[in-house]
């Protein structure tokens, strides 16, 4: 640890609050360098879906490394790419009757944001996008300029342009009227948008979840003012939701998804837009990239995709310890009297400990017991619960045990004094 | 390639300049899925400095992938880290009497560029950067503001802000005349800036090459300023000029240093600030990013500079094998009436055909004949010559006569017609 | 007319809607070149509070420009100057219990109000300014900014920046919880204003009115959060709602008040704005403009606070005129079963006729039968009342007699077709 | 004074430098309250090209109140406007084979500015401008983006977008090479623009008077790349440099034409754009401002235009007085061996002190002794002579004297200290 209290930038986080040299890995369990073994409920942020250095996943990316198939070539063709585009095509977007082409940016999830709103802007002539209150995105200019959290904003030191922040599900009301008016209003100030920009749930945000009718009437006012409807799957796809795609359930056709974290499904870096065909209003290298198309992270990505969405198994099994999960976390709340709030789909939830205090307090003490777990929202007030979607029923209990015991502890200590 | 053509966006580009598919690579030779053997002389746009898939950089990634090291871990300490940052500092810094402190971005260059103009800002609370003409730092919002190129500027379809460009060395003379008056000039209309950003040789921009006092007049001009200097080594960077930073010949101290793409070794997505320590003003956290500080990446990084950087023997290499193609390509020139330029230092060499058609054809008759070689420059009128730095003789040589039958027979048929 | 036709850009506007040469006015009545009496209820969009050429205003005039008064000295000190502050601190703000410094600006109101926002941008380091859902500031860049009006925000064919629009009173039930909650919200993308802008009435908007309760806790939040609170009283102030200002029957205390259009008592171009003491932050010369303080214009204007504002008398006289008017539109829209609202305060009111065709027609007609009367709103579907404050009760009578003669014919005629 | 330095905002400035309370005005000569008697160099920053309360044009204007003639009109036709117009057309225009068409902005140079722009915006599709080192055109924030002058810039406390300065004739030797090279360069860094807005003679920017040649290459430049070709008139127009228009010398034909300041001849607030028909792309009322068309200004502007414009004696004139004023001062430089120097054109022309310190202590002298006289340049080093062009030589010749006194002691007193 001294070496990096010396020698990495102020601007490290994670080393902070989880403040051990992490040497091995393996499912949802991290092992530290003094031996100790450590339950992970982060999950990369959402990037190890699958877990950490899944072996059936690690078998497809050695045997490539193995015949020197090609690791970097820029965006030239390569058997990867192919067959990973081939395996989506028949595996999810032919199953689920969507039909997208695909676009390799750079290996963040915030250059594919930036790719999804150039080519909106690109094609609809217009500036405006219309992002969401405590949306997130990304941190280049582009992407943050469409995030929601001050912090992050004002870390750029300039002013964001080209984004309007719109009342997301919930916050104001659960309809879109508000936002309906000002689109229709000549006069609201409100220039009309380029895009419309969602996520299904907003994870950085505080988990909250945005209900079928609010998204599908988001989708139908898109439409209606010729905007283009761009989903932000970064975090909630790949079956964090409990489907492939976190939109599914509101049966939403977005003109573009933004895909990025657990794509590769072994946590190496890989973005891509799926964008419908009669959008793809590219010209050839407008928006390239040196990393784009890892084909390390595409090697992996197929096997991932291979081993779990060839049915609906895997899905069934997330829905079933995602609902687990919220039950006992549901439970947990209820006995301390439903002052905390439970939100969540699928397989991420958040405990609302309404005060920053509660849930910095509970993540530590979480932490000395064995657990990595995360927070979020405005204040960092939410507790996030992102398991390994291959997590086993024992592994999710003891973690959910050292959170209750944490939180326990935080709430008797606060009492205490 | 019919699945690319069908499935992957308009947007891809260098599928359609070398239209083959790459099933396999080893050092400096590509082999497509017919199997073709062709020579790279793009090495991954200057991300595969090393070579494709380096044998003794492949043995440290297979190792670490085979114990479970963590490969995905956010920005947790790791022991791959650990021994990037320390080997970093013996190998690297120590040797140069250099002293910085690492900050790993989002894994594209953009990213970095993104975050060293956001420190920047933060510091002085400035918003304007200079920026060069022809340079070229990415494609994100903030970093393609800071890039000269009108093509992807256009791409963004909203005016980009923040920047000024100033004319880099050789554009109007060879003094930094210009860009002190007016920041001397209270009424020049040129906003204080928070940074001065510069390559010391433009890739993209057309292979254009800073004089060592030139780029000393513009670091004590942004000292004079007080503005921050950055020395974008992105592309020229890890050894490219032949010594390991391209600002070394000049005697520079960057305030920060932007390095990517051959950073990794072997291709893997990395990226990272290095930050003089008095000005690392970052909050813990303020700029993050999903796969900031790649394991696997920083395994084989580590491993490069460990191969290649313990002493000068590699640099001496690459200082002669440079040195050779520059006499090659002077020739080439010499014998067509030195109509055309040669431009370069070390290992990267610019062949200016004048016209974009002498160059495309050239460029396009090489990959007909076995060579992978990119084209730069305002109207990608430049042939850019970057072999791998570990490319044997007798293949540079193969490669420069491939590239001088093609451009012969590209100026003869022009006769010709 | 063919003249003006001809020479005059077709950006010209109110002759096409009032297509005559008027040579001559007084009071409320205009007269065309041939000889054509006209009532004015437009008043030169509020300009003309005292009516054209009030007979008391205009010796005052000409005894200036008899006396070769100062007319033109930038802001160097006049007696014109020096008396018409002390007459404004006399008889307005003294009486009101109210203290400002003044700025004059640039002779129109969107100047003062660039200024305002300048001002508040400097004071607070902040860049955002709330403005208003249906809200308007004037043309140049940084007031449309501020402005709701799509078509106006489309002529700056650039994005407009520095600010975010909120919903007016009643455009989103009637309280200012949204603002609150966006504000408070550090999550909510909103960033921390410089200023909130706000008309107690909006003109343009189409007379919209927000209420004392609104107004108060709009005040309160700016305060709450540090940003300065300005009322845009260029078009409301002067009397217009039946007291000098139009925010003193919500007891407001303005960090900042714009005026303009009936300042100066005589239509001459004239603006400032009230800076509370503590908040004049302005360098000496940090803006400037060659007509500010426009010294007749000071002349006209001192003479008109004497003549009406010395005591209560002419703001009763207002309000009662005003209430007279309102009860007349009101009974109208009755006899239209109540399909059409009527909206003001004071001697403004709107008649929102609910389509464009209608409200067009209605003043199309208006004006062969003898009115000029305006529209606004966001598709220029309300009909706007702005007589003269002076206007007599005939007069009056006359103008509302034409209204409803065309409107009913208006209707007739649809139903008709 | 009391009652400026408490009420007025300290953004007073001129009342700082001049401090006294100017009663009366007539020709070149104010009057203070005190009954001093000084001579004006200033003239309303150029206002007042025809002095003060010039008594010819005071007739017109005293007749036009006394018949009730229509003061205020928005933009209403008015005999006013027509009779300006078509003497506007016959007088300037015609005579000089000129075509343009008329519109009246809000009755601010930089309300006609930003007018400019917006149509050039408009027409080009367009966001850059491209405006001169040393430029200056307003206040407001569209025009405050095209002026060079940092303490300005600052004032609006956020960053200025859509203008790239370029070195003005002079700055970077005496051709437009640079501004050609980076506008011809496809990845210069600086975008194609809507505009180019120039003036012929710097004001502000500290009297820095362009070639023929170079005028003529940017106005060339300008139509090869598609680029509207403005000047701004306002200060150097209406006779300043010896024509009526301040380009004429260079037989220039701009796109559109800003002229403000004199144009009414009296130093009442009026604006105008002169537009060639073919670009005269304006929606109805897509512009628009309460004070456009101020009747008063343009009576007076009629009357001026009348007196002194139809025929070329009154030109010969000012070219006379400007030739003695040059010779005089030219004269003054020399005495002090050269080490200072004179620009100007016509009746305007600066005296460049080298420093700050010299100019201001003269500048303040010379009040002392009867005569204002401002400052201007980077960092108001020049001082500037604007005599009005109807002074008579006596007067010219004394304020002369004061300068050249003035100047001797504060030389004598720095070499004293």
């Amino acid at each position: 640890m001294k070496t990096v209290e010396t020698l990495e930038s102020n601007v490290r986080s994670y080393s902070r609050c989880f403040p051990a040299v992490f040497s091995r890995a393996r499912g949802s369990i991290m092992f530290t360098e003094g031996g100790r073994k450590v339950i992970d409920f982060l999950s990369g942020a959402g990037a190890l879906n699958y877990g950490h250095n899944n072996q059936e996943i690690k078998a497809a990316i050695s045997e490539y490394l193995e015949s020197d198939g090609v690791v970097h070539g820029l965006d030239m063709a390569t058997p990867a790419k192919v067959e990973f585009m081939e395996t989506f095509c028949s595996v999810i977007l032919r199953e689920r009757n969507l039909s997208y082409r695909f676009q390799f940016t750079g290996p963040t999830g915030a250059n594919a944001v930036e790719a999804a709103l150039k080519l909106s802007r690109k094609i609809t002539g217009r500036h405006n996008v219309i992002s969401f209150t405590n949306g997130y995105h990304g941190q280049s200019l582009g992407a943050i300029a469409a995030s929601g959290n001050r912090f992050y904003r004002k870390a750029s030191s300039i002013p964001l342009t080209g984004t309007t922040f719109m009342p997301y599900d919930g916050y104001l009301g659960s309809a879109a009227d508000y936002l309906r008016k000002v689109l229709m209003d000549e006069s609201s100030g409100i220039d009309l948008p380029a895009a419309i920009l969602v996520e299904t749930v907003q994870g950085e945000g505080g988990i909250n979840v945005a209900g079928k009718e609010w998204l599908q009437s988001i989708q139908a006012l898109a439409k209606e003012v010729g905007a283009i409807f761009i989903v932000d799957d970064i975090q909630m796809g790949c079956g964090r939701t409990g489907e492939f795609f976190s939109f599914e359930f509101a049966a939403l056709s977005p003109d573009i998804v933004v895909m990025s974290k657990s794509l590769s499904g072994y946590g190496l870096p890989l973005s891509m837009l799926l964008i419908k065909e009669a959008l793809d209003a590219w010209e050839p290298g407008e928006h390239t990239g040196t990393f784009r198309g890892n084909n390390l992270a595409l090697v992996s990505g197929k096997a991932a995709l291979t081993l779990y969405w060839r049915n609906q198994t895997f899905s069934h099994q997330v829905q079933r310890m995602g609902a687990l999960m919220r039950r006992r976390l549901d439970a947990i709340a209820h006995q301390h009297g439903n002052k905390f709030a439970v939100r969540g789909r699928g397989m991420v939830c958040g405990f609302d400990c309404k005060t920053t205090e509660i849930a910095e307090a509970t993540s530590r003490k979480a932490f000395a017991k064995g657990l990595i777990i995360e927070r979020c929202g405005p204040t960092d007030q939410v507790v996030k619960f992102l398991p390994a979607l291959t997590i086993d029923q024992d592994t999710l209990g003891q973690g959910l045990d050292i959170f209750e015991e944490s939180l326990t502890e935080t709430l008797n200590s606060a009492r205490g004094s």
